[in-house]
């Protein structure tokens, strides 16, 4: 079809499918895209060019030649078709899930702020109770010992309250998120949950090796960071010890998922879960705009927009569950220091990472 | 906990919490767990040794002692946790492919029958709709150009009746089954519809390189014959070029999944997506307790049970989506014949496989 050229990729498809329905703002494109940054915002870039979108008040929309075009593309009318009930997750919250979501918010409305220039950034509340509930299903989580390397979300908190682990270890870097994580433990008498101060560039202590069934992460977005995060949490799990982590598109291109995955592969792992866009983060919005995100200044630059902050959760990440298959093979070898120093946090996809 | 000793695997776990809720049949067991036939009868076998579980007129379900057990491991009460609105795949059926269904069904009330000696088996109508779906959201059906191997579902003509292709050609080895598409693609005027006679062992027509933006094929489990379907696949794809294939945990380890999807990610390819149990098979019923299929062989001569025949889909399979990231490297070269024969179909792994 004459009309499909100007369309060379997937990605000027997906949006222009998209924008057939409704207008939306800079954040939805993100969030509906199933490609990296730098991509959308290429295809954005174009699309305005070819005069197929246009910009008001905060908002992308088909013009007339975009309505023309769309015509042609879209044979049937683009309804969206994720299932309503449970927000394409598959997963019911049920009552006793309620409940835990409930005591958790109310118990860490003290929680420490975010801290952005650590790459933190926590998930959205639903996320946070159907991370949990997918664990479960999996069998993950009940009389299981888990370790959390980073734990921003508070995942560890929730998982205690809902009385299923065993044991829950938290290695963190930001000192404030030990001590209070530590401080609610004993304030609420959660015996099975403790946090210690680890740096994820130092070697594991001699005592995790082998001590766990269950290993959650929500790491940095570069290859070598993903894969250190992943070999220390791998070189403390069992056999049959599981992996679940997040990893987005909107900082990595699939050559980058295709490395990150292989170093995976190499360490013994098996992906038996991949589901996309199932983790939304809460980040904060007046950061987005303010503190130099390329996100941001990059639709400034090259598309000459200025976007209005969020308002509402539009950073995603696909949640992966991987199982070992044999012995954990490390990448990182558990008793080497790895400095990655800029390289942990920053590459050329990173953007939504400060550096 | 001195109690779990007696459970040393997770699937031991999974079926005590499973029988915690209500009696189950052996196809219920084996459509709930997440391991291969030969694990999950394994343990079954001994949850039946340890008296923690009976076997009653055609239903498993917890002893006193199994009770008891389960009092001491479940620290809540296991409640099914997945979506009844989308049975947990994430996707609305809207109305339009609702139609899309209905119409197909109609149309195809004189498909042949599945011949399992070809392996073949097709999903039940839910399945097959919301693989449609699933494709159509992620951008990989409209204005495209795919490519089946094998196609005893008959995912072409749904997808020639969807009207959102630009061509769909099927490869397939079974001369009824390209009959009837091409009849059917005549009678209905499908025009963008074709099929050929193909055998997967055969090298690819050098017409088709290149040309194609989706492949899908639900192939044999080995690993040299999965291996085989999907390096076919790929050798026919563009760039940006989707897999879409369904890998079954019934008759494949972890171990064998690694290795899988371990040349999947030589060939270029990077896994994007992956559901699983959710593809579920209609089975012949009669089939599966009179062929010898090793999953009602091994059910009786190791467990001592006649099991009546599957009243309801158990047979299920993981959706897989990857794309390309670089030129498609096809693990066996497009043009070479590749004899595999009895190992196209058959590895101690495959109980519900004829050899």
């Amino acid at each position: 079809m004459k009309e499909l050229t100007i369309l060379n990729t997937k990605t000027d498809y997906i949006i222009l499918r998209f924008l057939s329905q409704n207008p939306a703002s800079y954040w939805d494109l993100l969030l509906n895209s199933f490609d990296n940054s730098i991509n959308t915002i290429n295809s954005i870039e174009k699309l305005l060019k070819e005069n197929l979108i246009k910009y008001e008040n905060n908002y992308f929309s088909l013009t007339e030649k975009g309505k023309e075009l769309v015509k042609k593309i879209l044979k049937t009318q683009y309804k969206d078709v994720i299932c309503k009930e449970c927000n394409g997750k598959g997963l019911k919250i049920t009552e006793y899930f309620k409940d835990i979501l409930s005591k958790f918010l109310e118990l860490t409305k003290d929680r420490p702020h975010a801290i952005p220039e650590f790459d933190q950034g926590v998930v959205e509340p639903i996320t946070l109770i159907s991370r949990v509930i997918f664990m479960y299903y999996k069998g993950d989580i009940e009389n299981k010992d888990i370790v959390l390397i980073g734990d921003d979300d508070l995942t560890s908190i929730i998982l205690a309250l809902s009385n299923l682990p065993n044991n829950i270890l938290v290695l963190e870097a930001d000192k404030r998120l030990v001590d209070y994580i530590n401080n609610k433990s004993k304030e609420l008498n959660l015996n099975s949950l403790k946090a210690v101060v680890y740096n994820v560039e130092d070697p594991v202590n001699e005592e995790y090796l082998g001590k766990f069934d269950t290993f959650l992460t929500d790491p940095v977005e570069t290859i070598e960071g993903i894969t250190l995060f992943i070999s220390r949490g791998v070189s403390m799990l069992k056999e049959e010890g599981v992996v679940y982590f997040g990893l987005t598109h909107l900082e990595a291109s699939y050559k980058k998922w295709h490395k990150i995955h292989s170093n995976l592969y190499s360490m013994n792992l098996v992906i038996t879960d991949l589901l996309d866009k199932f983790q939304l983060y809460d980040l904060n919005p007046e950061d987005i705009v303010n503190k130099g995100y390329r996100v941001y200044t990059e639709a400034v630059n090259k598309l000459g927009i200025k976007p209005d902050k969020p308002t509402k959760p539009w950073y995603n990440s696909a949640f992966h569950r991987l199982i070992l298959v044999d012995k954990p093979n490390p990448y990182y070898p558990y008793n080497k220091q790895i400095k990655l120093e800029r390289n942990l946090y920053y590459d050329n996809e990173a953007y939504v990472t400060l550096y």
